[in-house]
């Protein structure tokens, strides 16, 4: 069985957009994640998750893009040739699994899951086809109440990470609204679907092209710097001027901006109930110290059609330098909304549901760029380094690394087949903060020597005037009997574990 | 944007093999899981982790199955027409990533990741389509010391996992022995790969079929109890004997073992080197004391083709009882082996590497199993209820459960719309340790109502006639002011977390 090698003959290489993930990122990852969890079991939800295929019927109809409804997803042909597909996001699964259970679980029925989801999507710079999302949901309330659990929730679950009150905001809308302004706007009826989600998506972007770039984007369309057209939504100037006012309502504080919004809607009833399920929100905030975290904003949208109701976006506020020394902001960093309509495909009897997705890789940036405690504070120290000197000895060099690990001890042998300067080098690499060594002179003596890599990396780049040199010099480096080996150890390490 | 349901066109299902995960298991597995990486990283191994597309001709070479290379797998075309698949293990893409970043890692590089695996193939009972692992590797040694110390962490896992010395056992051999026995046996030479193949399969049959079963599959063949018939490696009695008897090798200690595979090799260089490599690592679990943990075991081979030297399995050797009340052992939870070849298909240049990998699922069911109290101990209580009696009160109702979860208490608002007898069963449902209740009784004089909802079904299931039954029914519910809801609810929950 054993090969001999041959020519390298495939390229070691991943495709494109997707990446690897090293320990650090994997590090303050789990901490986040961890977090989350615990914010999310406070407000009663429980873990539940779903595989990563789904009959691609299961998840069809909930397609982000509508115009292109084959595209986007990784799909392929089982054996018994029905089309299966690698989830996309978290929320169809979800409305599949309540579907499937529906009498096994409690109602309403609250539930969160981590996972990562799959884009089948040209990818770019930060841009992914496999990333991680966090999702909370609740299934079988109709009441807004739920909506606005999951917004303070949101707001806890930022607090939770380290994120200061003023570094982020809520910001909540509602799809009834909208759709009271576009009513009032002439735009009601059957067939203006299509119309709409290309309003939808011209109003998510105010915060990247501007009112003047949305003002296009609902007209005629628009060209953009690299001069591809988007072709707009054709509204009359009129309905337009109506949208943008309606966008522009935010106020001084959400009672201001509730009645702006009810002027907006006009005698839309659609409208007025959005205007008053907002109003409902807004006491519950109120009432629970939330006022100022959580904001009504109009010009919340979110794209995705199959919100029916309230709908809900974590922002971060702050600014941080990017790496080119520019002040920017992350922005958004989660969103969800009401979807009435999902599980109801399987169900053929509403059920109501809401929730919320977390953007996982940009809220661990954000966490980072922030310098979080939470996800910088991992231990970057590597492990202590017991050096091969003599190869027959290497029954007693592992004695000695199983020795430290029983104490608790992150410890590691040498296992390559360098000399003693590379293992240097190679504990260095190991952000090791010492080295065990043992030669033949200490081995007969009974003893160890334990160099303290931390301390001979200050006096290298020390000078040799100093006065306290030579004891530094004696700290850095000294032999004890191999029976205090733990002992030893602990001390360098207390040195410098603070 | 708001849609009337149509009736239910989808029908709420999985793709057969993969299946959804509760609370239980998903609690279970991240506790085990969390065990396994701190273990891992006290051996100084660290987390890098691939994602779950690779490009097919980077895994293809190590399909688990020579004879059908284009099935198990799930692969599709990307849009540049390349083929890529979904990790079938987590051992192909480490290879690919070690290779694709050599110079950048340290050497030798130990590294551990878990992750969910894909497997295309006919699903069973237990038998799933995705699944998850947990690998550790070390990358860049050719020392049997690093196999050595691979074998000792999975004992010290299991371990730290909390299953007892005496219930488990690791089990240890090399491929080299077998090469030689399989030269002593006249089988060596170019071209007798896939006999070889059918060999190791026949020998890791052996704990279901035993010698008897094992013989057949070295000679002719075997039929099944359900008629199928597996073609043989169609040996010679004298080559079949030889083998048998190397499978029968163990004795009583290591040291005895070991004499017993050196007969059986022979003068075969390759199985005297296989000896040579196994009493180097007999010696350093003799240093470390891992003696009777560890064990040489002639009948481990490990079916894969790709291992190149020592080989290892992790079994449990307890006994529960299955569904039925009939005693099962679990068996092997996990293995792995030195795979020389693997990372060279990138390189071009021999890069030594050896790798153990857990099964997840079958280790958490053997924890919970045993009622392992890291598994077993979480909290299933669910969270405080607070009934919502009076609609307009919502804001009132909703602050009271903000206030119990700043005070770190789980909390939830009832979010349905039924009547409270309904909310009550709701309440219990989720296994809430209590209800919070106030209806316009309690708001007028400032009070709520707790309702122990753990002792309210001890009375419920006790007789009137008990001496203290008027005392319990008043603790089991009670009045206190608003102001002190969070001691109240603290006061109950201490009766019953202990």
């Amino acid at each position: 069985m054993t090969e001999t090698p041959k020519p390298a003959t495939v390229k070691a290489r991943l495709p494109r957009g997707f990446a690897d993930r090293g320990p650090a990122e994997i590090g303050a990852t789990n901490k986040m994640l961890e977090a989350i969890r615990a914010s999310y079991e406070l407000y009663g939800f429980e873990a539940v998750e779903t595989p990563f295929v789904e009959y691609t019927e299961a998840l069809g109809k909930f397609l982000p893009d509508l115009d292109r409804p084959n595209e986007g997803v990784f799909s392929f042909q089982d054996d018994d040739e029905q089309w299966v597909s690698l989830r996309y996001d978290l929320t169809a699964p979800l409305a599949r699994y309540v579907a499937e259970n529906f009498d096994k679980l409690p109602k309403p029925y609250r539930s969160y899951r981590m996972g990562w989801v799959f884009r089948n999507e040209k990818p770019g710079p930060g841009r992914f086809r496999q990333f991680m999302q966090f999702d909370a949901d609740t299934v079988g309330s109709a009441s807004v109440a739920a909506d606005a659990e999951i917004c303070m929730m949101a707001a806890d679950t930022l607090e939770a990470l380290g994120i200061g009150r003023g570094d982020f905001v809520i910001k909540v809308n509602n799809r009834k609204v909208l759709d009271g302004v576009l009513e009032a706007a002439g735009l009601q009826g059957e067939g203006r679907g299509a119309q709409k989600l290309i309003v939808l998506r011209a109003i998510d972007k105010l915060d990247r092209l501007g009112s003047d770039g949305v003002r296009l984007l609902l007209g005629t369309g628009r060209k953009d710097e690299s001069g591809d057209f988007t072709k707009g939504a054709d509204l009359a100037a009129s309905a337009i001027d109506r949208i943008l006012s309606f966008t522009a309502a935010r106020a001084g504080d959400n009672a201001a901006t509730l009645d702006n919004l009810a002027t907006a809607v006009g005698d839309s009833v659609i409208g007025q109930e959005g205007v008053a399920e907002l109003r409902e929100m807004a006491a519950l905030f109120a009432a629970s110290g939330y006022e100022g975290r959580i904001i009504v904003d109009p010009a919340v949208v979110r794209g995705l059609e199959y919100y029916t109701g309230p709908v809900y976006e974590a922002e971060l506020t702050f600014e941080v330098n990017d790496e080119n020394g520019r002040p920017m902001r992350f922005g958004s960093v989660g969103g969800g909304g009401r979807y009435d309509g999902l599980v109801a495909r399987f169900r053929g009897e509403p059920v109501p549901a809401t929730g919320f997705s977390i953007g996982v890789s940009r809220l661990v940036s954000a966490l980072r760029a922030m310098k979080s405690p939470l996800v910088s504070g991992s231990d970057l120290r590597g492990p202590v380094v017991v050096l091969v000197l003599d190869r027959d000895q290497m029954p007693a060099y592992q004695a000695m690394v199983s020795e430290l690990r029983r104490a608790g001890i992150r410890a590691e042998l040498y296992l390559g087949s360098a000399g003693m300067n590379a293992q240097l080098k190679y504990a260095d690499r190991r952000n090791a903060p010492c080295a065990v060594i043992q030669g033949s002179n200490e081995r007969d003596k009974g003893e160890v020597t334990i160099r303290d890599l931390v301390l001979g990396a200050e006096l290298a780049a020390s000078t040799k005037d100093r006065a306290d040199y030579l004891e530094l010099r004696q700290r850095a480096q000294f032999a004890v009997p191999s029976t205090t080996l733990v002992e030893a150890v602990r001390e360098v390490l207390s040195r410098h574990h603070g």
